[in-house]
């Protein structure tokens, strides 16, 4: 059978624990979201998602077709324009998902001869980037700006450094202003991935580079995600103008991919213009992860001290992390649960996120739920 | 400065006038669309843009997590259950995009020591999926069922066959029944990319699989997008039960990219409710293509006779293929041109989209203007 040896592999999951199974979530689920990433409680903001209504019913449905040929509607520009304000970039670029907007970066930006130095701690998606790039890549401790200095000294050029600004798993941050430093020494580029930073670091939520000092600096380039803080769906780069005409021109997943979806870009842009108008909900969302992990850690919990608004906290076991996760849903309270493979360290453990738009008693309940079932 | 080979790119680019610029279209434009993916002309119907609406205002702008988290709403589960329905396969997985899909297929489905062979005129996504794959690749001769033969007859296992059923740039079929039987012959899976396909192809537009009896056959795996026929966004991969859980456990483009906006699931589930309503659209489709290639051949262009709604037409050079296609949008007619280095090819044509909504007239009315812009 064509496809047999998948069913050895089903089986060695099943044998492990480690099936993965999809739960679809209803309308009105009753579960107090600690798992979801909208960290501004954003996505079912009646501004928000009268705004995606509204984009699709004047721009339809889809965007129907790649950028270059008619998936720019004005409402693309628009959202480009007042994204890269808002970041304080000089031009963005926006794509089908942060997915995307990562393996474009990297890709563009890597040609051959060149080297990527890319954190052993990155995304995904930033990964799948390196493989892609004809560029050679070489990896490195995680958050150890002597570790990128020691790669990029060395004579092949042209060269980028790759990093997440806040990781995805513990919501630790990377060491960005060192990092700059590294890179202009070495005369490097410096790429950033923002997903989890942006509507929630630096002034207003303007994100990492921002809060650093580094937007808009020359040989940075960041990306995001609009699925996020912005509640909505899609990614960007941001950076120098002629780096974006650089991936207009040279990014695949530019090129070869249907625009987003009008909607998408609609919900986004309102989403930052009512981060504009109310700019207290970043801070908010870092108030509230450093209120939950000072709760859980007076508990005896062992959890990460948040950059962001990304709590991660440990497990003994992945079966044990699965089970406290289904047990906290059991008692109406929705947590992520990492464990391997998705985490290289093989580390498992709760992850949980904090929402601008949680009262301090859900903050107590959450930490009293997690507290109640630890396995 | 880090960035500053971009620059000698850039000044070749405007060399050679081969400049790629974006050009905002607005929600009113005047102009008779031949250049976008909306075969059945739903992008901008109100059944559809309602859809999406309604999708947004129930389930949020966003749908705020991995699929594996948050991500998956049951919105997503309806449009797994009545896409894997209609094209005749026993799952479906729906992803952000279609080149997010083609990604996740490919990746999933050639692990290490496996073999890839791939059609060299196949879409940029399915490269990248091959790239990314831990398999090796061995890129065969286009459109020819014998090349794939000699290439899959080796030991190595095990082995797929990816191809798009219609490709984008010439609108011409693969010769699917014969791949089908080449794979079967040699235990081979067999990917095939009907983005092109699905709403235009096969009984009320169930898609090329369909249309070859090899829907839902062991062995067979389908992506689709939902940004062409269904006016939408997003992506979908169709299978045996068994491939598409695989796929939720192994694919790294569903694994770590938020889950699809629910209004384009919302929208294209809209729109395959109103396929299999009125399933004439297709057959439209496909009326319409073959009305264009008859009128422009009979009027001695060089275009190729269509297998679904694309229809290309050559043009003498990049430089006459963008100013043909900067004055078919001067006098009002919106055509893709497509060349270097989008064409691996070199040849530089038209690129034409037929719409089940367009009329006879407007029909005559774009073959008219092709011919007084002609170079
Ligand atoms: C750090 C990071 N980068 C990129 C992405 C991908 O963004 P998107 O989900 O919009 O594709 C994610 C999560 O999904 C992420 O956590
Ligand atoms: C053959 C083919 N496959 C895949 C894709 C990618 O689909 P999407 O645009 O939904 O990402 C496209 C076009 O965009 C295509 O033409």
């Amino acid at each position: 059978m064509a496809f047999g040896w998948i069913d050895e592999q089903a089986r060695a999951r099943r044998r492990t624990g480690l099936v993965r199974t999809l739960r679809p979530r209803a309308a009105d689920s009753p579960l107090l979201d600690l798992a979801s990433n909208d960290y501004l409680g954003l996505a079912r903001h009646p501004e928000i998602t009268e705004a995606a209504a509204e984009a699709a019913r004047v721009w339809g449905g889809g965007s129907t077709g790649s950028r270059l040929v008619t998936g720019t509607t004005e409402l693309h520009g628009d959202l480009e324009r007042e994204l890269a304000e808002f970041c304080g970039f000089e031009a963005a670029l926006v794509f089908s998902s942060g997915y995307a907007a990562n393996l474009a970066a990297v890709t563009a930006l890597a040609p051959h001869g060149s080297l990527i130095v890319s954190d052993s701690g990155n995304h995904a998606s930033l990964i799948d980037g390196c493989r892609l790039a004809h560029g050679t890549t070489q990896v490195v401790a995680h958050a150890d700006p002597q570790a990128f200095r020691k790669a990029l000294d060395t004579r092949r050029r042209p060269a980028v450094a790759v990093s997440d600004t806040v990781f995805s798993v513990d919501g630790d941050a990377a060491p960005l202003a060192e990092l700059a430093v590294v890179c202009r020494e070495f005369d490097a580029g410096l790429i950033m991935d923002d997903a989890h930073g942006l509507g929630v670091l630096g002034t207003g939520g303007r994100g990492a580079l921002h809060a650093a000092g580094l937007a808009g600096a020359p040989g940075v380039v960041v990306t995001v995600t609009l699925s996020k803080s912005l509640g909505s769906q899609g990614g960007a780069v941001l950076g120098p103008a002629h780096v974006i005409d650089h991936l207009v021109n040279a990014a695949r997943t530019f090129i070869f991919d249907t625009g987003l979806a009008p909607a998408a870009a609609g919900a986004a842009l309102a989403a930052l213009r009512l981060l504009r108008r109310e700019p207290e909900r970043a801070a908010r969302a870092r108030a509230v992860a450093t209120a939950l992990h000072a709760r859980l850690t007076a508990e005896g919990h062992e959890a990460v001290r948040p950059d962001a608004a990304v709590v991660s906290v440990r497990a003994p076991s992945p079966e044990q992390a699965v089970r406290w996760a289904a047990d906290c849903r059991s008692a109406g309270l929705a947590v992520g649960c990492f464990r391997p493979p998705s985490v290289p360290d093989g580390i498992s453990r709760l992850r949980l996120t904090a929402r601008a738009d949680l009262s301090d008693g859900q903050v107590e309940h959450a930490v009293r739920v997690i507290g109640e079932t630890r396995p």
